[in-house]
């Protein structure tokens, strides 16, 4: 179940690092790289914190899913551009259940909740910097003012809490994913922003 | 006692990755991510290539200390910016501190001499390289001709030496941390500049 | 023989990582930072992802060989530029054997055969993709459409289904290594390229 949903997240996660490939107009094997760096990287910063061998190189359905999802936006990309509304609401399910995932395996490995929390931000955004450092961008996430780091904050948050209420298991994980994906979607919808230091100006 | 000079480098690296996210015109949470990858990046780094968990998901005060510098930058920066003359100062002092300490946990993880030295300038520069790519700029580092990478390089090989003599404790990481802290203090002042590769001009 | 070659394939890769120091017009400190992520980067992450101390941690030579590259691209830079053809076959041939190499340790560390393949091709391309992230471009390797990864992914591949079969030791390495340099100096010959998406327009 929960390897199931998590393979949803990279797949989704996959899917824009391949059309940022095709708005970069790279060929198919930067598309790739971007695909797999997005879907994997933020898990794969999770694992080498976590000193244990990183998922993405264990299992063999998080290889496939990103060259799926590849080979789709590389023959489809004009469909999937145009169904993008509904990827950013992917995106935001994949952003609330890396957050979740990450949060419960670090603190399966001990972290405090503390830091459970952080690395399950990491998780969860951590793909999307690679992705934009690769393809020479600085970080949506840092300038774009919309909420995106905040519902993955409180997501790891509201799961390291309960966690440490003893209540382990997919519910609670699938609780915390729905928290953080619907504060990301109330954020695009409302246009939440971030606050700007004083005196920088709008 | 080294614990607390390991958080004042943090402390001080923090403020300098908050205001990048401010001269950047980022909002907070860019400016929050920015001083977490400049203060704890390199310890990071140092940590996963010796193979253990990294401090920084260990203890309470290498998450609190990046934060706190946010809120002091979010909400007096143009006071922290009128110090920035102190600020280079402060940087020197934490450059210092992590290339003698960086070196030093390296040491007692077995390097040798050799390894432990280049792995504390991997600490002491780490975070600032990846807080300038995550900026979208090149690292200051690789071109701006002030010394900054040379008094961390001769700090740790100073104290990679003294270690190697059996002199361990504070008084030699501190004294390691002085030179390189002094170097780069004289470079600034000096304006001793690395050298450029001939044919290539001023 | 394999350490052998394997310094071999630094040295390449470190002389390439100086000479885009020389041309992005950093001093000789960025040069060295530049020779030393491009030579050791791919090593280091694929030895953070087995989970193994890096290999460039733990050997003087590994330090010593991206110091002696730099030097020498410092003092006689434009005869190393002079010979550039020749150096794009000896870079080439680093990337054959990093790829076989990189998959060979990571099949000996228990990975199967995709996953090694596919830390081969980490190993081959990462330190390449440090270097251009650092330059301030994005990755030669994601747009430029000469075949650059692929090579790569077959020698990997090539390597992991030998191995697999039973055949161990350093001449199943060389063949791996050969069939890769062999694809990728076949397609700068015969500008072999990547295709784009459809619509994306040439």
């Amino acid at each position: 179940m929960s390897q199931l949903l998590d393979l949803v997240g990279i797949f989704v996660f996959a899917l824009s690092g391949a059309l940022m490939g095709v708005r970069k107009r790279l060929d198919v094997v930067g598309m790739m790289v971007l695909a797999g760096m997005t879907s994997l990287g933020g898990g794969v910063v999770r694992d080498l914190i976590l000193n244990v061998r990183p998922a993405a190189f264990q299992s063999v359905g998080y290889v496939l899913v990103p060259v799926a999802a590849t080979v789709i936006v590389f023959f489809w990309h004009p469909h999937v551009a145009r169904v993008m509304p509904a990827i950013l609401v992917l995106d935001a399910a994949g952003l609330g259940l890396f957050c979740a995932v990450g949060t419960e395996k670090a603190l399966e490995y001990g972290l405090s909740p503390l830091h459970a929390a952080l690395l399950g931000v990491v998780t969860a955004v951590g793909g999307g910097m690679l992705r934009d450092v690769l393809a020479g961008e600085i970080p949506t996430l840092l300038y774009d003012r919309q909420l995106y780091a905040v519902p993955a904050m409180l997501g790891s948050g509201a799961m390291a809490v309960v966690y440490s209420y003893g209540l382990h298991g997919w519910p609670a994980t699938l609780s915390a994913a729905v928290l953080a994906f619907g504060l990301r979607i109330a954020a695009m919808r409302f246009k939440w922003r971030a606050p700007l230091a004083r005196g920088v100006g709008e």
